[in-house]
């Protein structure tokens, strides 16, 4: 197993005991205007006395795949574009670092550490250190002991030990090989199905309770009662790539249940709920493999497009002791003849669980409530909306005596627009405001309290706040004041009894120039510290998908980190209509006509930029025959147009939201109609396309029909394709270097002929 | 039916009658040092009185795939490269016409022609006008009628036309629909198998005697009396991508017939040769599919490489009288139990046919008489040689009575170097000296004459000789005095009775710069008169394949010839060891160390040029910090090195004639180890890569491989893939241009720096 593969099987984040050191925080602060502090004191209430911060390893919600990690496209303004020089030093002053380098990226003091801290009881965290090792933290003892030397990679923590070995499939799964490692007596056994050997298998993982576990071979569960014992199998019906038992297919990974598992275990770990995914009817779709044989062998997976068949889906409940009981817990009546899928199951007790059916259209969901013993489920709540309905896989959380559940649901404010905020069903609201509940953490039955995280202090912010639902009015923001420096932007984990919180500070202050714009009324927050930069160079990216969020306190180090840095570069980011947090109306503007409204809201964003006071206009070379602000437009919509067409024709969950079920090009396939008229305008354009063949989610197929395109179209593209590679580039090196060269060479170009 | 596709199915050559009208000889003669002449009088001997020249379409010599029309790497040394001005402008005061521009290329104008003249009897041919109108000459009466108008694309000449849909799919083979078009009536009749409607067929063409026909439909032959009677299936044993009856699988096609078609009719039309080809144990290529539908599916295809099964084949005769008698004809006992190869079937009479059988090591050959009356097969010359044996698809030209026949085969000159000359068989040598006979033509039985081509007049060229097999030294060149401006290099068509000729001047005078370089001693002929030449770009051909010659007097025109005459490029074409006709030893020094020797020679050439007293050598200007002679080599080195690997792992045939049988490499596939080591000395190089994805004969495998070496290496490059496109890329001003771009490109900043 190499070490690559450990970097890029865990989200990598920042560690703040590395980061934070006295000799890098001026640096970067100035750099970024973003910077990270020591770790401060937690106010009272609630909470433990104990101070603990992390850096997070939550799941990254920029889950969709257009974003510059993934499929890049830069679109240069070359010959027609833009060298801006800056006009208004007056923070020259500052005092500056040296600058970033892609090589800092990937020095070990730059690399972002995942702790995986995991709460296994409300007194004590098991997280990993950023050398590698296991620790134990008993915050009643408040002592810390090792569990494991950083031989190797370690994902879960009981007394025994997994060691995978890595075969990455889609974007979260992958197949391994499976070692069990007793900690005491250092026992090592294999983990195999019945009369297999050397098995790669497709999950495991400890239940909840003793060395209970379960694997998945060939697309069926196998159930272990304790290490020693024999494998069970409870499932029969797996086929390859045809009916999946307890994990996703590929639509239910990425686009639906968003994780590689699909089963849940039961509070006490009596019951597993696993869904069976049948994709018998899905067409297939084909990856090409060109490396590593003679005759390298393509690899063929269900894939439903927009209006072609989706898989269908069951949810089952199985008992884990000797009967080994399988029950069908069946969909509502009103998803009975029609397409439905499931986003989310959540155990309430042993003998209760909370399901969340949704129609294929997404704009109509149904809550239920299923009791095992029965097997029936009960309605509990039932949502409609015109558009789609966000949020799909957010738990519920319920009352001791499941009489009352909060969810964060879209409320008007102020007659009008509306933001989501906590319901506590039937339909009180628990909060209101133009801002965003982001997500309930906990639901505090004694107290009568709720957590959460939102975004009230600022939208580009995330904080830790808790409300009584007895007296609304009183909402207190837990974090707000806590560190100086301010860090703006948390994740929490409440530990099981909801006594204590890891907090992850993710990013601080604003260092983006643009706020909030494409809207009738602009904020304007133009922050321009990067005061040495000669020479503005504007890239754009889309606002993330649509439901995300681009514009925020969250810290990152990337490329355009280092062009900000070392090449005097502003970068703007841009959340337009369709982006996230800023209530249902930004968001859903773009239904139905994604590609349009946000092309709007991109161009006027750049013609706002052009206009900025802190932008020298006199230095403001446009170059080339096409050199009037329309061309800069036709660039834009050139750009979407193929964005546009990378979502247009992705999974049916993510095309269908934003489309609708599609009547006329579902099953047409004409590339050519959605893509912008651009001949003799354009042809001074530069594109750089990064692409891996092997991207199981954004197939190459759209790559290869937009090079046709601009090749129909003469126009100059650079392509750096990553052979048999997926989603996520590996040669990340490489590809960032691609990409810092090639906005230098464009640039280069322009400066020659500016001098 | 599209245009494309026409122009693309047939060679496109030049037509001397539009390209040599008065005013563009004149502009043409001054930038390549080329022209075209009118048409003067051929010289007596033999010959009608008639004079007659078309421009030629015989098929491309230069048929494996690493040239720049099919698989483009261009190495350019940007920053460590050469910026080279003249210093001798001595011929600056000659006028010089306006500039060549790729848009040229694409003129009508320049449009070469293919006039694809066939003699239909000793009296009469047939061609095609450029306007596309198809007329019969008759030489007796000095008569020309129009036989079709140029409504649609022709190719065959019987009273039936028949009308292709052409779909490619290797280097020469296509499915079609046919129809059959009756030039007296008008009647139109599809051509179809019995209970088939609107089939694509695999081949179909007339055969010799009166309507005959065959055509080849799911790997089956199929035959037809004349137009108006059934069809009767011959073969029965087809099988789609398995056993191919009468027509090639991708190998005999690509390596081993260099044809699309393996059948040949008999004199009179009695009897059909053909082959059966099994690929059952071939393993097979996949070759995938991106655009065009929403799931696109790729495509399968038996394809060895080197050491892995080979294809079986058998050669069938079958009579077409209503017995329809088959025949296997069987191999010498010799390769009984071992693979072999059929590259050539001749027909002597309609009872006798010659054939030629391989070792799969290509070191030994068997040529057999065949009886098909008895069925039996007389060897009647056995070759074998240490190395490979050249000119595997050479005819034989027979005596009348089989006693005596005539082959090219190499000899000795001087006791050391070989050269091909013509044997009368058993090895009497008709022809000899330091020179080749590129192509016997035919034997006249009565006045004891062969007539051939051959480069005894100088290395580049190619002229017409007859000699008396009685009287060897009477050896006369029919065509070196023929026309002045002298045209030098010549292909002949001569009539069915050998009594008239048609030749194609194929291009005149020498404009390259280095005639032969990389021996000991070298044979300098600097001829440059492409005198505004300010500066110098060199770049790098590989002297095509192994036996081919890229230094030559025939003419081309292609995006070089823009380079040359609008940015002042001089271009060198370097035919070092491996290339043919300079005889064996030149040829075949790189057996077993391809990629050693030539990439030595390459080197040397680079090293003179930089040293001719005609290059400025005080603005030779090397950039960068590798500015170093070695790193220029490393880069040539790292270039041939890639061309190397794309030999390695192509067809069985090609590879094993120039490596042998692997005994290593061959059912490994570790491509690091064939690639320099050239981490460090090469960032500064650029590549440009230029790949159709459906590359059949050099798969897209090897540019994936490649790039991702690249990537290892962090060299940059830049790659244009043409989507599902085949070794002939479709998009050819598109793929010019960015070849055209890329020079301009990495050379402007060496401009701007010099300066």
């Amino acid at each position: 197993m190499s070490y690559n593969n450990i970097s890029t099987a865990s989200e990598v984040k920042l560690l703040y005991s590395k980061f934070c050191s006295p000799a890098r925080i001026c640096t970067l602060t100035v750099r970024f205007n973003n910077t990270l502090t020591d770790v401060g004191s937690l106010g009272p209430g609630g909470f433990s006395d104990h101070e603990f911060e992390f850096g997070d390893g939550g799941p990254d919600r920029n889950w969709k795949g257009i974003t510059i990690s993934l499929l890049v496209i830069v679109v240069v303004m070359s010959l027609i574009g833009l060298a801006i020089f800056l006009l208004s030093n007056d923070n020259n002053s500052k005092s500056l670092g040296t600058q970033l380098m892609l090589d800092d990226l990937f020095q070990k003091d730059f690399q972002m550490h995942n702790p995986d801290a995991v709460w296994i009881s409300d007194e004590e965290l098991i997280y990993r250190t950023y050398d590698g090792d296991v620790m134990k933290l008993d915050l009643q003892s408040n002592h810390t002991s090792l569990l494991l030397k950083n031989i190797t990679f370690v994902s879960n923590f009981t007394p025994f030990v997994r060691i995978p070995l890595l075969l990455s499939l889609y974007r979260f799964s992958f197949s391994a090989s499976y070692l069990i490692y007793n900690l005491q007596t250092r026992e090592v056994h294999e983990l195999n199905p019945p009369e297999v050997s050397q098995s790669v298998l497709q999950f495991a993982s400890w239940g909840v309770r003793g060395q209970q576990l379960i694997f998945i071979f060939e697309n069926n569960i196998y159930y272990k009662m304790n290490v020693k014992s024999s494998s069970l199998r409870l499932t029969s019906s797996g086929q390859e790539q045809t009916i999946f038992n307890g994990i996703a297919d590929w639509l239910y990974e990425e686009e639906v249940l968003r994780s590689h598992t699909a089963h849940w275990w039961s509070p006490k770990g009596s019951t597993l709920a696993f869904l069976t995914i049948n994709d018998t009817l899905v067409p297939n779709m084909q990856l090409p493999r060109f490396t590593g044989s003679p005759y390298p062998h393509g690899h063929q997976y269900p894939y439903p497009k927009a209006g072609q068949f989706n898989p269908s889906v069951k949810l089952f409940v199985v008992t884990l002791d000797d009967s080994n009981q399988l029950k069908e817990l069946l969909p509502p009546d009103k998803f009975d003849k029609s397409d439905y899928y499931i986003t989310m199951v959540k155990w309430l007790t042993d003998q209760k669980l909370a399901v969340h059916w949704f129609s294929r259209a997404q704009d109509t969901s149904i809550l239920s409530l299923c009791e095992i013993t029965t097997g029936r489920c009960a309605k509990k709540h039932v949502m409609t909306q015109d558009k789609w309905i966000e949020r799909q896989n957010q738990q519920p959380f319920f009352s001791k005596d499941f009489s009352v559940f909060f969810l964060t649901k879209p409320i008007k404010q102020g007659g009008k627009e509306s933001f989501h905020h906590i319901a506590m069903i039937s339909d009180e609201y628990v909060t209101s405001g133009k801002w965003e509940v982001t997500e309930i953490l906990e639901y505090d039955d004694n107290t009568n309290t709720v957590f959460f995280l939102s975004n009230e202090d600022g939208v580009a912010q995330r904080h830790l706040y808790r409300v009584s639902t007895v007296d609304r009015f009183h909402r207190e923001c837990l974090t707000c004041t806590l560190l100086k420096p301010h860090c703006s932007y948390y994740d929490a984990a409440l530990s099981p009894g909801g006594q204590r919180v890891v907090l992850s500070c993710r990013g601080m202050l604003i260092h983006l120039i643009i706020h909030n714009c494409g809207h009738s009324t602009m904020k304007r927050k133009p922050i321009i510290n990067n005061s040495l930069a000669k020479c503005v160079y504007i890239s754009f990216f889309r606002s993330s998908a649509p439901g995300g969020q681009s514009v925020s306190d969250q810290f990152h180090l990337d490329w355009d980190s280092v062009l900000v840095s070392s090449d005097n570069v502003v970068v703007a980011r841009l959340d337009g209509r369709g982006s996230g947090f800023q209530g249902l109306s930004i968001m859903q503007d773009i239904y139905q006509r994604l590609g349009t409204v946000d092309v709007q809201d991109q161009s006027a964003a750049v013609e706002y930029l052009i206009k900025q006071p802190f932008i020298d206009q006199s230095r403001v070379g446009v170059y080339g025959q096409k050199s009037d602000q329309k061309s800069i437009l036709n660039l834009i919509q050139l750009f979407f147009s193929i964005l546009f067409m990378f979502g247009l024709f992705a999974g049916s969950a993510f095309t269908e939201r934003y489309f609708g079920f599609p009547a006329k090009y579902g099953f047409k396939y004409e590339i050519s109609s959605l893509l912008p008229n651009i001949t003799g305008t354009s042809t001074n354009l530069r594109f750089l396309i990064i692409h891996g063949t092997a991207d199981a989610s954004v197939h190459f197929q759209h790559s290869a029909e937009l090079v046709k395109f601009l090749a129909a179209s003469n126009i100059n593209y650079t392509l750096q394709i990553f052979p048999d590679e997926g989603h996520r580039i590996q040669s990340r090196y490489y590809m960032l270097n691609s990409v810092l060269t090639f906005f230098r060479e464009c640039f280069r170009g322009l400066e020659i002929q500016t001098d």
